[in-house]
């Protein structure tokens, strides 16, 4: 891991980080980007996306509201990315509640490269063909630990398994890591998984080469600036607003000692 | 009422609440529900409404940013959750500034059972066939007191009509009552009608055989978060973010001593 | 410049402020208009446009997501607004970066009359047949200075330019305008540009006949806003929250004496 040095990399060159995102959370998924330091860009319509992913330093996939012009789209912009060779992150949020985001996200899965699908337990589970439990959009229960399951899934997917709740595994199939940042406020607000997807497209645009290691380094720097953010936070609203401070105060020196990370 | 017991059962039950509503507010009426205690979840397309809307608690019906597709899934998903018994709530966001609104929303009320109707003065009379005047979507002018035009429009709609304003009443057609918890600073965030009624939502899924009081109790609890939250405010964005954190830290002991309800 | 007086105007009249805009940035619009002191409706059917952009104070056009049908709602919009006589105000969100946005901009352009046309420099520039440069949304580089910039763009497209960035430059192609309000943190938070764009509405409802006037105003008043956000703001977060207080509380009476304008 290096995420001081990673983030210091997104400051610096600030990535465009593509995003066909949910109607939800847009703009909290635009405003985290631009907080940590990239740029983000949204565009979703078939006319344009392939110009737009072709040139991004990542792209951003996120199944949240769904509707069929959306799916295409999202075909369309993860083939112009694999082309391209611009990283693709999934985010299939859902997945296992509706039949429609089951199998839009196993068709992504099926038809473009993906280099991490970052997701909660359910979802996961469900796209690996494993026993979960989820309601509406939130995970109830899934047959394994997150470390089985993030492994068996990046085996399964043949991608970096991103699996979030009170403590992250993310693995490659061979390599699993377990990260323990955060803060239980994160959950009282709409989007932050979300959001930590938008993180790991822009740790992806400047470590591309290393899956493993931007999807990890991304819920690193997203867990230390929910810490932050918490300090003085009274509830979801100000630890929101905080939430985007934190991001855009996060101290590329001191970062990595602040890791939670168990391998 | 029992507004602070219902409270109680919806953080202790986080029923589903889902929510097909316009763009605008979709991710204020998501972080609401979530900060109230209730699990929010955004689906639009007529593939999975259905399928979302029948394993809900309540389902949220919302015509503020309204176009074909859309109306097509409120309809489906609201005659799922009608044969389910999921109870289901209708914003008529702008009934009456235009044709295609006021015709959605009485389309909306012709072809399914709604619970409850919850918009403001112009909006219900449109609905109710009274004389209203309406610029936007903000009420300008309605003939009746709010009590009557209350009890007016549940009369005729056959449901119970929730009329919100500086002061708020809600009717069944025989018993009406009047509510007059809140603040003028929640007349300067928008959506702010669209979260009461999503909250309308999360206490019908707990009491939704008590429906004019599980309306009631929404614009109470609702009122109450924002009498606490214009205690610090400075205006409308310092509110808007410590009504989350007064939704979330509501406190169901205290809640109905401080009700101001008058029947 | 009268920019005191007509803000003044603004909150006695509160115009209706139609605005077709992107899925990003919808409430953060809506909330600038209302902490302004207008009256923000989002409406974008086909069906609907043309009876609501009628009876607006001014009409807001931003591609920013743009889509088919949202092409021809705001070419309907448009001319129903060019026939009322409502003031048209288009926001070119990532012209230069598309073929679809490049393309849609100039079509609005060609097919109704526009009072202001809002851009970051890269946009304006492309507009006017000039070289520039945009990654995603956000401007690069452009070949002439703002005023220049400015100056030809409005000559080229035969309405007023307001060209925003560090220093905005406005111009009807005769007078040019130079603006130095405004504060960095501006360019942390997505789609204050976009809020730029809602002010310029805003103020063309009580000022149409002085559009360049109006436009030049909209940034003055959002410029100071900015500056009195930035005072306690830790970050983008609470500076985004503190946005809508200073907008709300601007001063009419001291607003002339802080503009920082140059001609």
């Amino acid at each position: 891991m290096r995420t001081g040095a990673d983030l210091a990399l997104i400051r610096e060159r600030k990535p465009l980080v593509h995003q066909i995102t949910n109607y939800v959370v847009m703009n909290e998924t635009a405003n985290a980007t631009l907080a940590l330091g990239a740029l983000p860009v949204m565009a979703h319509a078939v006319e344009e996306v392939e110009e737009m992913a072709s040139v991004a330093g990542a792209l951003v996939l996120n199944i949240g509201t769904l509707s069929e012009h959306w799916v295409e789209a999202m075909l369309i912009a993860a083939k112009a990315a694999n082309r391209a060779g611009v990283p693709v992150v999934l985010d299939p949020v859902g997945a296992g509640a509706t039949r429609l985001r089951t199998e839009t996200a196993k068709r992504i899965l099926g038809e473009a490269e993906v280099a991490v699908v970052r997701g909660n337990a359910a979802e996961i589970a469900t796209l690996a063909g494993r026993a979960a439990e989820i309601r509406g959009v939130e995970s109830i229960r899934a047959e394994e630990s997150g470390a089985e399951l993030a492994r068996a899934a990046a085996a399964h997917l043949g991608c970096v398994a991103s699996v979030t709740g009170p403590v992250d595994h993310v693995s490659d199939g061979e390599r699993t890591v377990a990260l323990a940042n955060g803060h239980e406020l994160l959950a009282t607000v709409t989007g932050t998984g979300c959001m930590s997807s938008a993180m790991t497209g822009c740790f992806l645009a400047v470590a591309g080469e290393r899956p493993l290691e931007a999807a990890a380094e991304a819920l690193i720097a997203f867990g230390v600036a929910g810490e932050d953010a918490a300090l003085g936070a009274k509830g979801p609203g100000s630890f929101h607003a905080a939430l985007y401070d934190a991001l855009y105060n996060l101290d590329p020196e001191s970062l990595d000692s602040r890791a939670k990370v168990e391998e």
